[in-house]
């Protein structure tokens, strides 16, 4: 599989950033302030974990976002760390082999994220497994779901969040009590506990994200889970279309929303440097958008309803992985082939300082939502149309 | 003024698309398809409209996103005109004049987008005088306010939507029966007819916006406007910054919906063109997202609540006007430091065609929204929160 996936990733961008640098100065610094809100200085990452990287054939990436320091509260730094990944071997090997080869390298990122003293970090959808939705097949995917409390995947984490001290979000397949299986976040706390879980609430109907034929809508809400480094919610995937999902973890008090991702070029790629940074703004938290990378090519053919011949892969995920701010700024994409660590240092303080300055909450008038949407909801509903 | 406003245009970035000409290809038609959804072909326009463009000095840009044609429906073609400008005289001649000034320069461009065959024109907002709301002065501002039925410029209006059979979006200051003072979108039919009015929904209270002290939230709540050529809507400016807002519009029914805005360097730009753009996605309908564009100089100096001294500009509005499709993609933007006119053909079947594809409608559960926001304006409120 490895030389059928590479030769996909040939023709691949590696990032839009690296073109940018094409364009001369000073122009070239004006257009990334429009494009990124700033212009990110590298965060100076140890050595140790540069050397990891390189060995590993990962890219490690590290910036820090600016904000200024205020006279009644001291700063709130947390280093968030972003994971993405590529299966580790082919589709074809029984299902224990698939999930160890992805600890392994999973372990090591995180390793080099606890040598980067990153405090809350999350890994990509589903990220014990290839994303195998698309084949339509429930052998042996389903095999890879497990229990969100107590599975094997949670308890190998477990270890390691106590370990570094680091809270650890797992976006996992998840099957409960009953053989019902979800789309699931477990977040684990510092000190290997898991604090909750929350299941996806979007699920999508779209291109070979037959996703709703194998597990159903998320009935866990919108929480929020207070954790030692601040409050993080979970957006997952498809979530991140939904403007009304962004909204309620805001509510609850989200001061970072990650949103573990798996999306390929030709269906989203445009979309997906706007999602989740709008939520950003919009919400005046940050946001984390990860996605998955690579080509993963199935044992199975399958067609995938546009007409077209049926094959054996879902397309390349473009990877991209990226922290949107409340001001608007957001840091450079990870690679769009390559795996790869993000390590972004925030001040949490951030967000009400913006909210203080830009004042959406105070101007969002959600008493006005509240009521217009009781009435959308109801079968006699009228739009307002005037003609 | 015009030797002060140029010399602060003049270290402006006309746009960010001409510098991304830089990259080399194939990377450079990579990166726009990821950075605009895809590479547009300019729309042939006719030799008289460039004409009357290069004689007056402002950009005319055109471009045609492409659409699929249907079996059952017959495509729906509409052109969009958007139209930026600076303000014509100082800020310090009689209000009558500034007025009369901004007509002039308006008629003329609207008679370029007739030549150019466009349906349905938006200006931007307040278009018929300078962003004074810096100024926080009362006087002599507020004698811009005119009735939306029956205030001059509705009728100036009205004879040129009737001469070009086109609907003209008419974003004015509104002053009512009782003498308030509304931020208000007048829409004009194709036979110059009033159609009605839709009322500014939020109010920023940021930077140098100090509109709260001339005028109120709205109370027209979200009208669609059912022409002869679409369901239009009108979010103004800082509207677009809340995704209720937007939401509201795609439920009563919106094909295109417009944000004409004013928004000044240093403040949104690097959300400008996120936030509306998200709009067109998540509710799947076009945006149209139009900035006024200049420096405008004030008579009297004022200070900013920023700490630094007072000056007598707001700013500079950067333009950079777009259209947004519910597939994601965008035109490039009209430029930063000149009047434009942007023409943009659209297929308004891309609406539906996008929602049986992406299928956000079906998947956005209403009914869990409507009774989470029922929760949240309740005064006891307790957020969803685990630790």
């Amino acid at each position: 599989m490895s030389s059928a996936q590479e030769s996909v990733a040939s023709d691949e961008l590696s990032s839009v950033e690296s073109c940018l640098e094409h364009i001369p100065q000073p122009q070239r610094s004006k257009v990334k302030k429009i494009l990124y809100g700033q212009e990110f200085e590298p965060l100076a990452l140890p050595k140790t974990a540069v050397a990891i990287a390189t060995a590993e054939d990962f890219e490690l990436a590290g910036y820090k976002f600016d904000v200024p320091t205020e006279q009644l509260r001291a700063p709130r730094i947390v280093r968030v760390g972003a994971v993405q990944n590529k299966i580790v071997v082919p589709t074809i090997l029984p299902v224990e082999e698939q999930r160890n080869a992805l600890w392994g390298r999973i372990g090591k990122i995180i390793q080099t994220a606890a040598l980067c003293r990153v405090n809350i970090l999350c890994l990509q959808e589903a990220w014990t497994m290839p994303f195998a939705f698309c084949t339509r097949e429930k052998r042996p995917w389903c095999e890879f779901a497990e229990s969100a409390e107590n599975g094997p995947t949670t308890r190998f984490l477990q270890t390691l969040s106590k370990q570094y001290n680091m809270v650890i979000i797992s976006p996992i397949l998840e099957r409960d009590n009953s053989d019902v299986i979800w789309n699931t976040a477990v977040v684990i706390d510092n000190n290997g506990k898991v604090l909750g879980k929350h299941r996806k609430n979007h699920i999508p109907r779209v291109g070979d994200f037959n996703e709703s034929t194998y597990y159903f809508e998320g009935n866990t809400g919108h929480p929020v889970f207070e954790t030692e480094f601040g409050r993080v919610a979970i957006n997952i995937c498809y979530g991140r279309h939904h403007p009304l999902n962004w909204l309620m973890f805001g509510i609850n008090g989200a001061e970072i929303v990650f949103n573990p991702s798996a999306t390929v070029t030709g269906l989203s790629e445009p979309l997906w440097g706007i999602e989740a940074r709008n939520a950003a703004i919009a919400n005046t938290y940050f946001t984390c958008a990860i996605n998955r990378v690579g080509t993963e090519i199935f044992p199975n053919e399958f067609s995938s309803g546009d007409g077209n011949p049926a094959h054996q892969d879902f397309g390349h995920f473009y990877g991209s992985s990226y922290v949107a701010a409340p001001d608007g700024s957001r840091t450079p994409g990870l690679s769009r082939v390559r795996d790869g660590l993000l390590v972004s240092e925030l001040d949490l303080n951030l967000c009400r300082q913006v909210k203080d300055r830009w004042g959406f909450q105070m101007t969002q008038r959600l008493d006005l939502y509240a009521a217009s949407l009781a009435k959308v909801v109801q079968s006699d509903f009228q739009p307002q149309r005037i003609n």
